[in-house]
């Protein structure tokens, strides 16, 4: 059988999402509970990877098993098992067609960012730029992400893939001196929420200008965008299916 | 020459205010920092210590130094040497009449508490209590305490001395599923704010009723209060000194 789960967790221990062999990671420590819970090995398959101290508010993975626990009673074991700095917020039977990744239609992420004096409380969770952006600039500028381009200059160097995504939303809100980006689109590959935000935070720093990262787009990777805001920031915020 | 800073840290990752020879503390940090800055060892003293885990919004603590800097210089100064979970909100040059500790006439703590469902962002920020509680019975308990009183039963066991005290304010608010106990007086005991929290949050549980805490309150040590609320939720909020 299938289990779907959404899980929220803060990024600030971890070496990411991605199970490695000595490092803390979020698939490692839920990998660990479900191997008790289980008594076997248990491999589990999120929407996505996130990259070290990048946190989750709705992360969604799936897990098969054969343990035949009855439904409401699978949240309640795994978070029995959970370090404080994971949370499983809902976990349900699904049917086995669905997949956390390959199912998954749109996916939104947050960035955080904070144009106040510097808040020791905020240090791993809001991006302390500590200095004012003209946010008209930057939601002008934003609006040329919008729609299906090659990102490749707003990749990862190492990604050589397919780096054509649609971007359906890029928002940008102010709030008592925090700044939220606001980024829904079909996917994005690794990096690519940060050099976005990074590249729309020189624009509102005005350091460069909206025709520059415009150039940086349509160069197709030949004019990389090397700004990449601060991973303390970045939350994955929702994962949207079909069915929901 | 005498310097009054305002600082704030997040106590997460420390083993409380007060210097210690092996663990990390916030009067280390600061002290490490001040050395660096005056070229030999200046001792730092505060309004009080806090605990292990415990926050601070606005903590005071003053030194004494031969180094001439600018005034508008400290802050920046010993901001430079901060790791990133203390924060210099102020610094100014202070006659040597004042002195943190016993120039404070009032201080104030904030408790934050959750009754929501676990969240893990908020694991070493807001106590994850979890459950409903009765915001009216804790309200009218906590006014028990308003006004001069010996918290003794509300004291650490440890602590042999004067333990009278006089209580100003003790306001309960909730706001979205967070509660917020607010306590003002003239000075508080090592553990004193955790167990008057601790107190009435089992009064608000329905666990003891108000007559058992007042019982416990007027028997003066001889009826201690066991319930201790975790350092985690707790803040120093403000420290008030006549020239405010």
């Amino acid at each position: 059988m299938r289990v779907k789960c959404v899980v929220s967790y803060d990024g600030s221990r971890f070496h990411g999402f991605q199970v490695q062999d000595k490092e803390r990671t979020v698939q490692g420590e839920i990998q660990k509970a479900l191997k008790k819970i289980n008594e076997e090995e248990v491999i589990i398959h999120a929407s996505g990877r996130t990259d070290a101290k990048v946190h989750a508010v709705h992360q969604v993975f799936h897990f098969d098993t054969k343990k035949d626990l009855p439904p409401q009673q699978w949240k309640r074991a795994i978070n029995h098992f959970m370090p404080n700095d994971i949370y499983i917020l809902d976990a349900s039977y699904t049917d086995d067609e669905f997949h956390s990744r390959y199912s998954a239609i749109k996916k939104e992420y947050r960035y955080l960012l904070s144009t106040k004096e510097y808040n020791p409380f905020d240090t791993n969770y809001v991006f302390q730029y500590g200095r004012q952006l003209d946010i008209e600039l930057m939601r002008e500028a934003s609006q040329i992400f919008i729609g299906e381009h090659n990102f490749a200059s707003f990749c990862s160097y190492d990604q050589y893939g397919n780096t054509i995504r649609t971007l359906y939303t890029f928002d940008i809100v102010e709030e008592d001196g925090i700044i939220t980006f606001r980024l829904i689109g079909n996917g994005f590959r690794r990096y690519m929420v940060r050099h976005l935000v990074g590249g729309i935070i020189q624009v509102g720093a005005k350091r460069i200008s909206k025709e520059i990262l415009s150039e940086m787009l349509e160069s197709c990777g030949t004019k990389k965008c090397l700004f990449k805001a601060k991973p303390q920031g970045l939350y994955l915020q929702e994962v949207y299916y079909e069915e929901d």
